[in-house]
């Protein structure tokens, strides 16, 4: 019997190097699997970066929260975006020293105090992925409510 | 004209949603979308969640900054291989806790020493994605050499 693993307690991945340079596959079971790779000369953009794949996971973690939170309050969505920007530091480790979180809501009864709570609620409470990363980057957010 | 943006320096990722739950679509210009989403009964398990991004985007800039390091010192690797797994506090934030990075390497000439020291390099100065969830989270790296 093969039990399935409950992710809301443990979460497993794995990558394997599929060249001589830096190019991964990435998966987990069940999804189709990542192309990852890194800018060269060291690597060859053949896929995300691990710093793009850091962004996608603040951005999603963020983007489920406030949705998860909007419509608790019994708001409308008919669209949702969330563009991310990260500056890396000069110097090594070269992570991010800032990051933007845009989001682009589309809503006919969103305010901006809405949004303003349920991304407090998110940064404070509720995103597990900027907990994780908390004090070391800075965390900027800016919507447009269309 | 249009400049391609410089990844050394800034990085741009974005996502939108899909449909009513918490489907998203990850994007990075070039390369091919992401299917993001979250666990049910939030979400519908249709690709990959927040929390596995983090640890693909952990384990990969590991692996990139191991790789690099090994190779500098003429080393031949074969098969190169993490799998990463992470435990889930218990209460909200429920970010890790611990993350366990296991490195199966397939060489000739690697030795454990030569492990031990390119992931103290990537921890103290090269991997860019450990230095923003240091301190956070508890990181713990194993390794097997066949």
């Amino acid at each position: 019997m093969i039990t399935k693993p409950d992710k809301s307690k443990e979460i497993t991945t794995s990558i394997n190097l599929l060249n001589e340079r830096l190019h991964f596959e990435g998966s987990v079971n069940g999804n189709d699997p990542i192309s990852i790779d890194y800018i060269p000369p060291l690597g060859e953009n053949l896929g995300y970066t691990s710093l793009e794949l850091l962004l996608l996971s603040l951005s999603s973690c963020l983007g489920s929260s406030a949705l998860i939170f909007l419509r608790r309050m019994n708001k409308t969505i008919t669209g949702f975006e969330i563009i991310s920007s990260g500056i890396r530091k000069e110097e090594h480790p070269t992570g991010f020293k800032t990051i933007t979180l845009q989001l682009v809501v589309k809503s006919h009864d969103v305010t901006s105090e809405d949004l303003d709570k349920v991304i407090k609620l998110s940064e404070e409470t509720y995103c597990p992925v900027w907990s994780m990363i908390k004090g070391n980057v800075d965390i900027k957010v800016e919507y447009t409510i269309d």
